[in-house]
């Protein structure tokens, strides 16, 4: 028996904790509050269980058209992926080199450390798209794809899409903007993208969020046809199943769903913002469907998660040096935040 | 604009043509001619689309538990992965390091060389499991990973678990066992997968062909706890969605509709087989759900291919020496089967 030492050293991505209780307030995975659109579960509900029997589309032909027409993309230059998962996983393998180096911001989306640990190069993480990402020392690999999260998680910061194009101008290698938020931010990347003097961004999104549908594991991602031509080459033959093609057709289709949803996703984040900031709480300014928060002088985000979690309340708690001093907390419904600020006043001392 | 060099020399794999008419009589991809369960259209019809808006559980534990019944195994020891496809991926990756190769028989399913081509390692073939597979050249890479399809693809062919037990043994890395025609066969090696003292072999199935749902991208291995922990690790967080799951644990849960349905197309399978060999064909005995047929004397098998496609009937053709003379034909209903022989009488020369 054998497992590759590379695989056998490595500790595995831990998702948020997805309870089976129904009581509990989960405010711990950016999941959307509100249901998805009702011609999902329309199309859920007329899909012909006999047609199973055969292989869905390889290609996603009729999504990826409805896709490109909401991206303003050639179809082309689309890609539908096994979640936005499946697709960092792919852009690992078609543009990292075994001798590179993927990259991206500290902190992040933890996930890319343990994509580059899977892929068996070395990441290297940058406090700031200023900072330089050449090799510092002989053993540093080059960085040839760079996941940046945006706006970012954790913090729910914000960058101009100026900033990205000036950065990707720069660098010699693949630019992949992780979206995944996009929806409850002021502005993105989809033009830079799409436009025809890009060679190397790469626009991620994901209906995990915004379109309420986490469960189904649809993302896509919009580029340089060559690229994307690339993802086709080494993705699964069938990577996406018939039902969920079907009901992420009828999601998209349904963009004003879609984006009232969002809207009121921001509307609460606001007025929960504010009510972190009025008791105390350090918050950085999201663009996001969670905020980024400290808890006032002398509480401990560690202990605060712990005392909420007993509560049954589920925030997202992370260790490491950049991150331990906050809470990310996911935008539920105006009920839900305000029982999560009742319990806080309850817990917390000012 | 960067593309990793394996990747941009690769040639991928092209999975059997899936035409959009109704009207064609499909027998190129193996799939079922009969539908899934009626347990899986309930489970579909009873889903709520509202649920998705949560991510699905992570570790697929209900369908775990139901697949480890079924094969009298442990649930530590069940993997299940969106399609077999997603299985052949993370053990090319768990399995196989930087410098070791991928094995596998020559002929069989075309689809390993792509796996160690996208891998970026060496494949070697070999035509029994007879043969060695010791490296020969300096630049030979070991075969840490072997992909060994029972009953064989394109063949048909059946080899003994006795066999493969004797191979694995000998064998200093994973035997892989790709069982997706294993319930049209007369035996299978899923004992040896779950023998105590097995610590080396994994048996992999997918619910695509016997189950009727090649739509749904479901595939599952079992094996030694150490291996399948390590597939655990490097899969992506949530790789089968909530529906996928509900509609698998409702195939799996009726054991009986799936035999009663392999138990016709073994039926069919027999008929078909005299059938050709009356009009002189040469079949090779199968145990799966295809046969792979030479046409009579002075027929091209690319020719007919090409003649059944011009009448509406979608076989599987292999170009290479070692398929080239053969067609590979899916067994669909009685009436397909008929209309098949029909067609051939009037392309054929005999």
């Amino acid at each position: 028996m054998k497992i590759a030492k590379h695989i056998s050293k490595l500790s595995s991505y831990v998702p948020g904790e997805q309870p089976t209780s129904t009581k509990v307030i989960k405010l711990n995975t950016n999941e959307n509050p509100y249901p998805p659109s009702p011609l999902c579960d329309k199309a859920l509900k007329s899909f012909d269980a006999a047609k199973l029997r055969l292989y869905p589309d390889p290609d996603c032909t009729k999504l990826r058209k409805a896709i490109a027409k909401i991206c303003n993309a050639r179809e082309e230059c689309v890609f539908v992926g096994n979640g936005s998962d499946e697709i960092l996983s792919l852009v690992a393998r078609a543009f990292v080199e075994d001798n590179e180096a993927i990259g991206s911001l500290d902190p992040s989306y933890s996930l890319y450390k343990t994509i580059a640990a899977i892929r068996n190069v070395q990441w290297k993480g940058i406090s700031s798209l200023g900072e330089s990402l050449s090799p510092k020392k002989k053993s540093d690999a080059p960085v040839s794809l760079f996941l940046l999260t945006n706006p970012n998680a954790p913090t729910g910061e914000w960058r101009e899409p100026s900033e990205i194009a000036t950065f990707a101008k720069n660098f010699p290698g693949i630019v992949l903007v992780d979206e995944a938020y996009a929806d409850f931010a002021r502005g993105n990347t989809m033009e830079l993208a799409t436009s025809p003097s890009n060679t190397n961004i790469i626009t991620m999104r994901t209906l995990s969020k915004s379109y309420s549908l986490a469960g189904l594991r649809v993302g896509y991602c919009v580029g340089p046809q060559k690229l994307i031509a690339a993802l086709y080459k080494i993705k699964d033959s069938y990577n996406i199943d018939a039902v969920a093609q079907a009901l992420a057709l009828a999601a998209v289709t349904d963009q004003s769903w879609m984006q009232k949803n969002a809207q009121r996703v921001i509307a609460t984040r606001k007025r929960f913002t504010s009510a972190l900031i009025e008791r105390g709480w350090d918050v950085i300014p999201s663009e996001t469907n969670f905020v980024f928060a400290k808890p006032p002088a002398k509480n401990k985000a560690e202990d605060v998660f712990t005392a909420l979690k007993k509560e049954g309340i589920f925030v997202r708690y992370f260790k490491g040096a950049k991150t331990k001093d906050r809470l990310r907390i996911t935008i539920g419904t105006d009920s839900q935040m305000k029982k999560l600020i009742n319990a806080t006043e309850k817990l917390i001392s000012r």
